[in-house]
């Protein structure tokens, strides 16, 4: 790996998010996205953009970052412990869409480049990322749609990598205290390495490319839905475990948290409104039981 | 350690939290605690007491657990590592109120037994507790009576385990990643064996039975405070940081999570409604602005 393949990483990644900030703002017409500039105190920075009370998009930011730090945080490879200590650079795009309308899912993407540094040997490098989709009120051609669009991005790269994805993201984005999956999943990788760079780099812009392809029309086919208070305060009580994903298990989360990032752009993924209830259960035959019941379970939706 | 031991430990919990459940109703005067009982997977049970949109209390639980286990958790113990993966049994109360008003602090309680059991060896138990004052609003007078309390209760046993389990519940209640505290603290211990069991359990009575003392007069001073839209949006900004405390950091829901505990019963203590901007910063000059520069550090308040 050059210094040339990791300014080139870092300059897609800016390009992509400004691509998807455009796509996103397009389909809200009402709000756009708001820039801060940050720098990182182990060096690099970001460009955090947020945006909040579209009139689709209730709260949702979209995170280019690229630091550097002196000791990479454990929570940053699970498959390489030994890499713990070492310096490194991590660089990705990172984006939470927590949409006003209940029938809209909320939605969540990454593509990141890690790269742990040691003086006198070769730096060790993987990418990861992927992106999955949690609605409130489910619709089976929506996640058959999703899943399409994410196998199809997949398959030039093998036949396989579509179903392993797929499968690790129903195990990564899972409450085990709630024995239920955050939403109905997509993509999920990491620690990405088995190709050249130059593949790996090429996986990672079809992943980040297709995206839009795969939430925007089911925003589009959602966002006009009406919605009362009732499901108002199901998509709050719900967002409850977007929150307990992020705080009690997301690996993103907590890298970013140990490895001293700026907690608002981290945190940026929760959900602007949300509420705890105790022991709440939704009846039987509704539309909300039924979210449970049958989406929030790994399926085959391809 | 004797079983009588064990058992005058867990009758005494269960009328700690009767006797806590009464006085917080009767200072709500409308709303009730609802029972609900369950029994561990790995022994033992407890009850769960919440109310919810009282006149005083818009949610809140006071629970009794008191449970085994086939392998202690990792979080049950930070000095005593080499006792993880023991068989034990933990018992306690814990309680969790969080007003309406945002004038009325939130607060927190906890005293617990934790044994570690092992064939052919002495178990070894330890206590641990405290409690802590959450305020959205907060007011200096409030703080003294509340730390003046604790103070008092800690008196006879030492003169300074007052100033020791200040100093301990500020360092625990202790948000990294936002550099401020969960709120102004009070009482905090674990891994408490060093006096004999007979002054241990002393101890945590004397904790347990100046919490009502302590929080009370705090409640009547502010529970006919008027407020507005202003005052309860700030509160439900608060709250974010009482559920990333709680999820991120605190032990107590690590250890319920890991040990198998009962999810609704654990994450009771997330408060009814919150909400998260991004960035959002108080005016200075404004009381929400003095909240954190005055209130969320470490300060002497005896």
């Amino acid at each position: 790996m050059k210094q040339a393949d990791i300014s080139q990483v870092s300059h897609y990644l800016q390009q992509l998010q400004d691509n998807i900030c455009h796509g996103l703002e397009t389909e809200d017409g009402l709000a756009t996205f708001t820039e801060e500039r940050w720098n990182h105190t182990g060096g690099g920075g970001g460009r955090t953009r947020f945006m909040a009370k579209g009139k689709v998009f209730e709260k949702g930011g979209v995170n280019f970052s690229h630091v550097r730090g002196d000791t990479l945080p454990k929570a940053a490879t699970v498959t390489r412990p030994h890499l713990a200590g070492r310096k490194f650079q991590a660089m990705g795009v990172s984006l939470v869409m927590h949409p006003d309308n209940p029938y809209v899912p909320a939605s969540h993407a990454n593509v990141r480049l890690i790269i742990a540094e040691k003086p006198g040997s070769d730096p060790i490098w993987w990418f990861g990322g992927g992106y999955d989709l949690t609605p409130y009120y489910a619709f089976e051609e929506d996640c058959v749609h999703w899943h399409k669009t994410a196998c199809q991005a997949c398959l030039p790269f093998g036949e396989n990598i579509y179903k392993n994805y797929k499968k690790w993201c129903d195990e990564y984005f899972y409450l085990k205290h709630r024995k239920e999956t955050r939403g109905v999943g997509g993509l999920f990788f990491d620690d990405l390495n088995e190709w050249d760079f130059e593949k790996c780099f090429a996986f990672i812009r079809a992943v980040g490319e297709s995206y839009l392809q795969a939430y925007l029309p089911i925003v589009q086919k959602r966002k006009h839905e009406s919605f009362g208070e009732r499901e108002k305060s199901f998509q709050c009580y719900r967002r409850g475990r977007y929150v307990e994903f992020n705080l009690l298990y997301d690996r993103g989360t907590i890298f970013g948290i140990q490895s001293g990032g700026r907690t608002e752009s981290i945190l940026m993924s929760l959900p602007p409104t949300v509420q705890w209830q105790y022991n709440w259960q939704p009846t039987e035959g509704t539309a909300e039981h039924r979210l449970t019941e049958k989406f929030l379970i790994p399926r085959d939706w391809v």
